[in-house]
């Protein structure tokens, strides 16, 4: 596995769609697994991609198509980036070379892309709600198709599972849920739930109880009993196993028909359980143990690394090198340096507590657990339960930050609103994934600006690079008294030096105090023959950045302002009660954010309140940002340039306006 | 219980503090229950409130002020609508004539009020996460008082509830969960998890199994058994006890100490049982068991009509006379026009099913429910699942109508994105309670159509009266393909005759097409000596009708347009185009919402963007929306006065713009 030789995939070249699988001996199977892993390996050494949850879900993968029948059938594969097998067996083997690239194959399943997805997924945990959506519609219907929800441990602690469990239990429809335990979600996973499958596990539950009941019973036998005593304890062995003897009793309480547990890499036991509840018409669970990144020992080692991976080599000795290549430098982030600015700032704060829902990996804040264990709470993937406990944390005298991607603080926008922003409680969030990102549509953080200011009590930020990250860090965390936000892309971090030691040439860790809400002038601007105030460019966060560079492309007389608009809530009022009487009258904004209801709006809201009352002249307000559509995967530069954000679009943007 | 005679509430009247109950006899509290029943009732058939829910919690309410100190321990109450008895016990008994007025007595715990409300909440299944987050500050911070969050068993069913119980189960932090359950949220509970609970109650799970384990024992002790085999039998039994015995495994595997049930009535069992986990380390949830509206007899037989009470009389003969009064006259609501008309609909559509979390009554559905019970789903306390559910319905063929109240639609704004929205489905949302209500900060539904609106592919609705409403939801059901939200308010409905029978005076039942993203000319208005074209005046939903007396009470020379813009997204571009073309400059937008975003900001980003291209002159565009501040409670009419939406507001601020 290790090498780059390629083997031959006899097995999967016979495979043009799930159909051929019924005839495969389930030796074959096994062989077909492996060549299914080998062929994942290696498309995803050359394109990246998220690697471990796929090597763990081969096998899985291979029953599911074997037992049931697409797409027929319905099979919902929770959160979506490991339906790499599915979407080999389902005719999208040879578009792997495109995997995650504009107009590729998507990373995740999407029903724009083949009949086999049944639904789009992106975030965790919704597979058993539209499994038991789409079950009560093919009842309605008359219809006799099977519905599957595919759910890893990990996303069976997001509340919107544990809400259709509940339900399902309750309605009792034909949905058969496989249950992957990994024992992770994207990092380790948590919670009762999560320790109470690890016992499962360990014990096969109750195993020694039995083991007791049936010794007892053996050396009854050699005494003498009555007949009615001897009912009597058939009578407790069959409701001992009925009702105790049962690894799923949880699920079995909450009336899913469990089980399990079943080697999830063992295709015949994994067909076997299957074909067991395939014909049951109330709910089941089936629960499979499965190893990520099994097969691939670097990946079964550290599967947590190989989440989701750059284009990597095979051999491991080249992988040093491949790190530090010139096409994937090492860069810093704005996670890193969000995560330093959190570490720094903790040393002063001894209540400060980080708290992150399953994302300590790709926000970088591992780092921040290793150096404050005892202040970092990765809570699993429930992002309305981490909102809310961090609204208590900071009601109780801590000063909580949540670290969270922006369409994961979707989940949480009640708790936000509810728990948070009422009270007007100093809780930070560090708003990661703030913007455009190769993900697709169900990752686009472009709704966070919009969404957050309009809620009152909340401090919306975003900074224009690492220095200003680090910097509206400390002093949210130190100064501020109610909610603030700071906003942030996935992206090497403006002014960061690759070993992260300095930010704009200063040491990172220094931060210094600034005053967040108030926006600075980056480059005065200059009259021109025709006008006699330049066109004020508002730009927000990251964009300050491109709009500079967008600028030095423009050749006019007139030179636009530049001003680093870093907070979107509230505006810098003085400023621009100031522009408006020095007699500026046309302002553009930029932010890599949905137009509707952003920071733009929130300029032209202001101006045509409070601003009214400043000129008699209505200004020209021009706002650049995300138009109204979902955005779909591939490189962020591309979906920049797509949507108009590149410095190049901005700069045919800007010119048109100024010279119109 | 049942008269208007005022009984003595001695024990009551000596009360000042919670700090008087430690010292009273067991007996004595179960006294002043009854005591306090009967205020509760007497004060609530003045002023109206939550009736069920407060009567159902007395007992245990004096245990936990009995057993606890507050304000150091700090009580979580979750909802926050079943805490009338601690605020009686906590120094506000004289408010409660103000209840839910405007700055009288909030319904609902608030630190506003008083240092005994740890937190504020109006919304279910937050108090286990709060105590999670409280009992994390009061570790880090060395404290030592207790955390004790009290929630319902329909609060429980809340994913985030689920989520915060796992996490506690696996930091094992000291929190006691008093779990009232009465085997109802508002409306009837649902879930495997209500199931489950119910058959705890009704079997006192496994006593039977542990009954024959004592009765085998017995008759062994008569034979000759060795020594190695009787300490196994009894290591069985210890097993059994601990493993099999508990009534609570579900929670005890997931690692919370499980008491119950336990009658939630006895004053005595409850403190009890508060004092037995009162200093256990590890996390406790202790199950009561309580019957809603218990004590007044009319509440406990039909606890879901007395959940929200308007101020009714005691004697059961007038009750009537009240209903019918003209202070309370009997008035068809949006909430009802929106029943009626899916229940009209459904006739023509076999596949439309409706969809309500745990808001049966309070949206009207329960009509629904009753014409319809195969169609209708009561999901429980659980608007995450519920719009995912839709989806999964929509794309199995379904016509899923979801109805929501605007502030609980915030708990699945991510659903709306990630699971109706991207793939477009036709799921119709009726977003109830969308504008000003009189309970306050928590229920405020002013961020809806912010929210909606920058979510691509949706369209987002509001009827100008009763008519509208039943129009547009025929017309979504029959006619869309993509995802619909229709707002309206917490109100009489206009245009709707008392009995529901008439809308403007046509038959209710005589539902057709509309155009809903066309907006219509309500008045043309007129020029002036001094404009040649008038202002425009673009109102949303029921402020088209507000607008109109507005209008009525203006007298200026120059008359504005009013015009029904029923659709904030899509907007009618078409209109909006005609009316630039033809010379308007003027523009005022009137919205039952947050001014951040919201419709107006529509208009706004329109003007900027495409409207730039039409017109030379850069209209003026002023949005009237409520401002960006959390609304407090108290009657409609001051909240909308308050927020500038009444007429008399709406016509100052008209009048000031067209004058200007």
């Amino acid at each position: 596995m290790h090498t780059l030789t390629k083997q031959p995939t006899s097995f999967l070249d016979a495979i043009t769609g799930p159909a051929e699988l019924k005839h495969m001996s389930v030796e074959d199977l096994q062989k077909l697994a492996g060549e299914i892993r080998q062929e994942i390996v290696n498309n995803l050494s050359r394109t990246g991609g998220h690697l471990s949850s796929n090597l763990g879900v081969v096998e899985i993968t291979l029953a599911l198509h074997r037992v049931f029948n697409t797409p027929t059938d319905q099979i919902l594969w929770d959160v979506g980036h490991q339906a790499y097998v599915h979407k080999m067996l389902t005719g999208r083997r040879h578009k792997f070379d495109t995997l995650r690239q504009f107009k590729g194959l998507s990373g995740y399943v999407t029903p724009f892309e083949s009949e086999h997805d049944a639904f789009v997924a992106g975030h965790s945990s919704t597979s058993v709600s539209l499994a038991v959506g789409m079950a009560i519609a093919r009842d309605h219907l008359k219809q006799d198709h099977k519905v599957i929800a595919v759910i890893g441990d990990g996303g069976l602690t997001g509340g919107m599972a544990l809400e259709a469990i509940n339900h399902l239990g309750h309605i009792q429809k034909n949905v058969l849920i496989v249950l992957n335990d990994n024992e992770m979600s994207i990092s380790e996973n948590t919670g009762g739930l999560a320790l109470y499958m690890k016992r499962i596990k360990e014990t096969f539950f109750y195993r020694d109880i039995k083991e007791k009941l049936d010794s007892i019973e053996g050396s009854l036998d050699k005494v003498q009993l009555t007949a009615g005593i001897w009912d009597m304890i058939l009578e407790v062995k069959k409701q001992a196993k009925e009702r105790f003897d049962t690894p799923g009793i949880v699920f079995e309480k909450l009336g899913i028909n469990y089980s399990g547990p079943i080697d999830g890499h063992d295709v015949s036991a994994v067909v076997r359980a299957m074909e067991a509840v395939k014909d049951k018409s109330a709910p089941q669970i089936v629960h499979l143990i499965t190893c990520k990144g099994k097969g691939y020992q670097p990946a079964e080692d550290d599967s947590i690394k190989y989440h989701g991976v750059p284009a990597f080599s095979l051999e491991p000795q080249l992988r040093e090198k491949v790190d530090a290549s010139p096409s994937n430098p090492k860069s810093t982030t704005y996670s890193d340096v969000f995560t330093q600015a959190l570490i720094d700032v903790a040393k002063e704060e001894p209540n400060l507590v980080a708290i992150t829902p399953a994302t300590a990996e790709g926000s970088g804040l591992v780092k921040f657990g290793k150096a404050y264990p005892e202040r970092f709470f990765d809570v699993a993937i429930c992002e309305q339960h981490a909102v809310t406990m961090a609204a208590g944390m900071a009601k109780a005298g801590l000063k909580p930050v949540v670290s969270i991607y922006s369409t994961f603080l979707q989940r949480a926008m009640d708790q936000v609103i509810h728990d948070v922003a009422i009270l007007s409680l100093p809780v930070v969030f560090g708003v990661d994934r703030g913007g455009l990102v190769e993900d697709g549509e169900t990752h686009q953080g472009v709704f966070d600006i919009a969404f957050l200011r309009s809620v009152p009590n909340f401090t919306v930020l975003a900074p224009k690079d690492a220095a200003e990250l680090r910097d509206m860090v400390y002093t949210a965390v130190k100064e501020s008294n109610g909610p603030v936000a700071i906003r942030f892309p996935r992206d090497k971090a403006i002014g960061a030096s690759a070993d992260g030691t300095e930010y704009s040439g200063t040491p990172a860790s220094q931060p210094r105090f600034i005053e967040p809400t108030e926006w600075q002038i980056v480059a005065p601007g200059a009259r021109s023959k025709t006008v006699k105030k330049p066109a004020v460019i508002l730009a927000f966060g990251a964009m300050v950045d491109t709009a500079q560079q967008a600028l030095d492309m423009i050749e006019t007389d007139q030179i636009p302002m530049l001003v680093n608009a870093r907070s979107a809530k509230p505006l810098d009022v003085s400023m621009l009660n100031d522009l408006l009487r020095d007699g500026h009258d046309t302002f553009i904004t930029i932010e890599e954010g949905c137009l509707s209801g952003g920071f733009g709006a929130a300029i032209l809201e202001w101006m045509s309140t409070e601003g009214q009352e400043i000129s008699d002249v209505t200004p020209r307000v021009l706002p650049i940002a995300i138009p109204d559509q979902f955005v779909e995967h591939g490189a962020r530069a591309i979906l920049l340039d797509l949507n108009g954000l590149s410095k190049e679009k901005l700069a045919q943007r800007i010119k048109k306006i100024i010279t119109k």
